[in-house]
């Protein structure tokens, strides 16, 4: 049912978290399962839907239980086989072979970049993410050990002394304050009002939680002029959030003017905004895409989710990432549900003779793998010494930064 | 074509309205038959639309017509039949076992609930509409048979005597005021205050008709402090309605502050914003949805807007609905192609090896009947006795209600 | 694969731009090709999309290329044949038999209304776009030839003395100021007042652009009193755009106001808001839409976006429209794809049972050609004497005017 050409493809999953390394009880695995952080009523179960479906179908058998296996028993057999062997069969049965991983929401420890890397035999990167980096200079400026006056400055100090394993970077600030962000580059003066602003309610006691729209749109300006691929949140998330904020098209002026420095910019997720997102990607060139994280909560509807995604944005503006969060079964679920759908919409290009086969495969290659790594300079698997081509393919991608004096090179 | 598990359930009607019970004209069926209110241009007619072909293919056999018979044959056979004798026939062709009926709003002399049930042979049950509630009430204060003072509590007092019959409410804030609703519970302070100042429009020539945010907050909050479901219009409706202000996310803020009282709410209608629902219904364990009207309206695409609407949603919060009013036709078509789009909707499911074909028979039963019988407490077709079983349900089904001060008992 | 009733339409294209008279290089053609007015980055390319895959599968046979011909070799072959005769192939290829062409938008010469006829063989229309109807009048004012006083009546004298072949009018207020405009119309001292304050700006040096909610809606009346069709742009355009002002849902207030004048209203693209027009065309009989523009830039995904857009839509208030612009392909593109999209709507339906061969003929008569010429008052394709007949319709299809003081006729 999966074209051989998508059925080999060794995944890079551009945006994902780590993995939970404890065992789960039915009621955790199931607030685990989706994004609602709320118990189902009783006499009714998660395992009744989409999602639910596709982990006794699809996940029961990689821990050598039958299809449709029923959840008690599939979590009976899961804490039987304890929860490292269950991720390592997972990741392992997911078929990526590159990880991003955002370590920046952390309710418990998990699993790093490189862990996950090691785990599967594949290989570990940082996404770094921008409120972090923020909230941490924060307690350095509350606790005395800097002046307010140098927030701008040491956010690009520290975005320039990131560590080569750092391939991105992201933001949140649709969980914060929305995406509707200022469209112009905040001037350095603006930046420190609205630091001091933030601080001086961190100092009253409010928690150290940024949520400032001058303060996000700054963050992105600044990883702008560091030259790393930003990701965004957009649209689906966890109950923490208010969709409707969410919007990609909120964000249209910051990305139009964002789109002279070259630098790439990542839609995460989108769902249920995917259309409005691959037009924003059609029209500017630095604007990527995923549907990660809805892909694996619509099951079997993946196909239908990513067709639609996939009607205007070019073919290499799209990405694969799973957004798999602590469950190995969501790796497995992100990268085969993917890969179904993938092959479906491809498949049936082919059959009614709108692309030939290899322009399939070569499509697959660009969404699969090859996009991620040229937009975050991966380098081929198994060739990591390709730095060379790796560095000539940056400078044919980037333009020429806009505004060079807050570059990391000043 | 239709899955034997689904052509057998006895369905549950969990919106619809009354039965007119006049033979109608072409110009008047037209008019009925869509949400429009206005006539088409001469030269063009209702019937070339999705909803159009559906009677002609659907409802002529009914009439002992030919499917596809025109316009102008089918209504003079509808005429010939007479209006019993038809409503008759369609009603028994759906094959619903029970209606929950919103007669808040009546133009014109309507079938109740009971007279529903017993032209069907199925039970009737009544949905009470808050607004009319308040609306009653409002009368009842400027004829001075009670003070300003007392509306909060007189509400509260009418909705705690709502009779065994009534099993839900229902809102219609998105015509009035659409669904920007306050999401913090109203003090009774500001109550009083709103009433006051509605009842001195009122008292002005003002049209008796509650629009007030603050208000039908309010209603909301005293309808989930009496303990029963709440259903409220989103997305689809009349020419009336301002759809952009019937967005469901627009009511997040206020289902989740309702969310720990564990009263179901029911979206109603909800197309096109039938994805965001489903977000919010994934979200958040007390968030139902369903897609009536659209279901009909859209025909043979009823299979596609359903394989949306059920993406994100668990299975256990989504029901049927008709939406159905005045026309018998609307009945069997709102059964009928919900039926048809359940199946293909599950068909495929089984035919790629999703889920199972008892996976897919509990589905049906649970969006055909099950959710709507357990909600509202119906008990079980045939078996209305059922009462200890039913109320054992609702212990198990809903939390402590939040703030029991208001509450029912107080 | 297309059915003979619809591979044998003639069609007529509602909303166009004209041709191109220049050849291309492979940067400037695939600049053309879509929306985006910025360059793809290097090691990517726009072939890589859903329309460069149509453009290689149905454009390169017509230069006498292979299916699936790569870029540069298609891009030589088009040089080498000149756009001369790549123009006249593509027109003739593409089955048009009238086109309405808005000349509104020159960055360079293109064919005319009449020669792009000549080419094709069939009949060209003008539609007048409104905007530039007050930028010309603005021109007029600021050179001294007229006093601001007289802005809305020569508005309204040139509307009325618009020749024959002006078969529509156009707004652009979408990429002005977004579709929210006031939905009652301006009377003539707020219209002077908001000319008077625009006239100053350009005095100060602003470029002659309109861009006022007033005056855009005042133009649109103006437009309705004339008694001719109105074509409104909404959702998917160029890089330009802020798309989330052109939700058609903004129109809401105004399209009701408007809609006793029975002058008809075409809203433009839609997409991806196709869901929300489709609600509106429903309510409101004078309202029309197209997914012009979608098509061609989906490739294949065509009969996806079809099926949905005419999900609640009367048939009789639905169009074709390629909006090509420029390139000879996206004429063939346009009609082509539309092609296949309403063939395979129509055959699925006929395969299911749904409607009857000679429904489905109908309806694509309709749609593809019967629409446009009841609407436009277009006559019958080489019977352009049926003026009797054409008036006749007029006046079956309208209303009376609404205000008739502000009428052509007063």
């Amino acid at each position: 049912m999966v074209l051989p050409c998508v059925e080999s493809l060794r995944l890079v999953d551009h945006h994902c978290h780590g993995l939970l390394t404890r065992d789960l009880d039915r009621a955790g695995f199931e607030r685990m399962l989706t994004e609602s952080d709320a118990p189902t009523p009783a006499g009714t179960t998660l395992f009744d839907s989409n999602i639910g479906f596709a982990v006794r179908r699809w996940c029961a058998p990689v821990l050598d239980l039958p299809p449709f296996s029923g959840p008690e028993e599939y979590l009976a057999r899961r804490r039987e086989i304890g929860v490292d062997e269950v991720n390592r069969r997972f990741l392992r049965a997911a078929g990526i072979s590159a990880f991003c991983v955002d370590a920046g929401y952390l309710p418990e420890p998990l699993m790093s970049a490189s862990e996950l890397g090691t785990t599967c035999g594949g290989t570990g990167h940082d996404i770094l993410r921008l409120e972090r980096l923020a909230e941490s200079l924060a307690v350095d400026i509350v606790t005395g050990q800097l002046g307010v006056t140098h927030f701008a400055d040491t956010i690009r100090e520290r975005l320039a002394g990131a560590g080569p394993t750092t391939v991105g970077l992201k933001s949140v600030a649709a969980y914060r304050v929305g995406l509707a962000l200022p469209a112009t580059r905040p001037t350095d003066r603006e930046v420190t009002a609205a630091a001091r602003e933030w601080l001086a309610m961190i100092r009253r006691g409010a928690p150290i939680r940024l949520a400032s729209p001058l303060l996000h749109a700054f963050l992105i300006w600044t990883g702008a002029d560091a030259g790393l691929p930003i990701q965004i949140h957009v649209g689906y998330g966890d109950a923490d959030l208010d969709l409707q904020r969410c919007n990609p098209l909120l964000l249209t002026g910051l990305l139009r003017a964002l789109a002279p420095t070259g630098v790439p910019v990542l839609l995460l997720h989108c769902y249920p905004y995917h259309r409005e997102a691959g037009y924003l990607a059609q029209l500017l060139p630095t604007v990527h895409m995923d549907v990660g994280l809805a892909v694996q909560n619509v099951g079997r509807r993946a196909s239908a989710v990513l067709g639609e995604a996939l009607e205007l944005v070019p073919f290499s503006r799209f990405l694969f990432s799973s957004d798999a969060f602590g469950l190995g079964e969501l790796y497995l679920l992100g990268a085969l549900l993917f890969r179904r759908a993938l092959s479906a919409v491809l498949s049936e290009g082919i059959a009614d003779g709108d692309w030939t086969e290899s322009d399939a495969a070569r499509v697959a290659d660009l969404i699969g793998a090859g996009n991620a790594r040229r937009i975050y300079r991966l380098g081929e698997p198994g060739r990591e010494t390709t730095a060379v081509t790796s560095s000539r393919a940056r400078d044919s991608l980037y333009c020429a930064a806009e505004d060079s004096r807050t570059g990391p090179s000043s």
